[in-house]
């Protein structure tokens, strides 16, 4: 029996997100059905992060268990040919029996990026949250600096969340325009669920004047959803990248 | 009566290209039914570039004539709101009476863009081609030079086409890289069908090593379809901009 680690990259449009759903197809569910096919025994995969019906993931991590001799390495290629194509397993790696990229250690960095411009780009529209407005993006980083950090995050949370702690660590949080477009860059070692949703929500409106900076540590000291701004549409929502804090298993997600 | 140009940008993922079909939508066919909708009688527009079924265009232009006394400006937004999410007229602008951009000198800009890594980006199939291999994109750009002037490009133009004069003059032509991608850029005062896939498919067998930079003038010299490369897959294939020649039409495409 060996471990093996995918790294999967996939386009969430079409997905009711990663986790197995009752009704509606999903992430999770397509790599199991392709795990299946190859290894001719049924697999369920075990995901590192559960993303919502929508969003993107340049790389999110699963893994599962296996007594195929198949070489860890082979196993991205043989899953490809059995995927869609807005899915793709961009590396596979043999790991230790006993390892798991969810208690590893590891810091995620989001996107959420913003089509700002008169009218929207077509060929974006899937991947952008569009918005004709005035952007103030340097206020909206300038917020985004009062995140990084130990916070209890309970604002930034849908309510109804069922979670031990909402005390999570932002270790970087940006705003910067690529472009027609503004993106809020968020790295941590946890979210919670819906957070970064919540937090461009938030920054946008900070953005486009409704609200200040200086708001923004009232907001965390609420610990109430109800004083943060909406939840931002998933499309413009990206998974981008895992990092591991231990140095021996930093090559395991270098692509 | 006016003449009112718009300019349009779309996502070609899911329509049979420009042209109205028989079978299967088109962008023609989806602008007539919206402005028919809008203006209350029936209404067909006259583009100026047919794009190919899976063809994207950033930028592409039609004009239509109306009694409507609605102001030339305000029609992109009252047809966004009768289109599909996919295709979007970013300007609307009244023209004389006896304007046409498909006449009036025009220097189109054509992208080409591959998608060069290990593993496809699952964000980015539908907008460029996929290949793993080994690029030489300096071999590329030094290929591309070849083609700028005018000359007889009935070699990178479908058999069977039925066209007068296979003469086109290309004002630009080049190639460069662009993250993960790389891109081939062709600007022409025309083009022949199928002629910048047929370029970029040409181009990237000399990318790949298969052929050399030094044919180029010998396959433009052949004019023969069967001296060049394959015609490369539609969905790489985007229509980016259009530049009118004559001064006093420039301000109708600035967005």
């Amino acid at each position: 029996m060996k471990r093996v680690m995918l790294v999967v990259a996939y386009d969430g449009t079409n997905y009711h997100g990663w986790q197995i759903q009752q009704n509606g197809n999903s992430i999770e569910a397509e790599l199991n059905k392709a795990l299946t096919d190859l290894c001719e025994v049924p697999i369920c995969v075990s995901g590192a992060s559960r993303t919502d019906t929508g969003v993107h993931a340049l790389m999110n991590l699963a893994v599962f268990d296996t007594d195929m001799r198949m070489p860890g390495e082979k196993f991205s290629y043989a899953l490809n040919t059995r995927l869609p194509w807005d899915i793709r397993v961009v590396k596979s790696v043999e790991v230790e029996s006993d390892f798991h990229p969810r208690y590893a250690g590891t810091i995620k960095t989001y996107e959420y990026r913003i089509y700002n411009a008169d009218f929207p780009n077509p060929l974006r529209r899937l991947y952008t949250f569009f918005d004709y407005g005035q952007f103030n993006v340097e206020a909206m980083n300038e917020a985004a600096k009062y995140l990084i950090g130990e916070h209890d995050f309970k604002s930034f949370c849908s309510v109804n969340t069922d979670v031990e702690t909402t005390v999570r660590e932002i270790v970087d949080a940006k705003v910067f325009r690529d472009g027609s477009e503004i993106v809020i860059s968020v790295s941590g070692k946890g979210f919670l669920y819906n957070m970064v949703r919540i937090i461009a929500g938030t920054l946008i409106e900070i953005g486009k004047g409704k609200r200040q900076v200086s708001e923004v540590p009232n907001i965390l000291a609420d610990t109430n959803r109800y004083s943060a701004g909406p939840t931002a549409p998933p499309m413009g929502l990206t998974l981008v990248k895992y990092e591991f804090l231990d140095e021996k298993y930093k090559e395991l997600v270098a692509l």
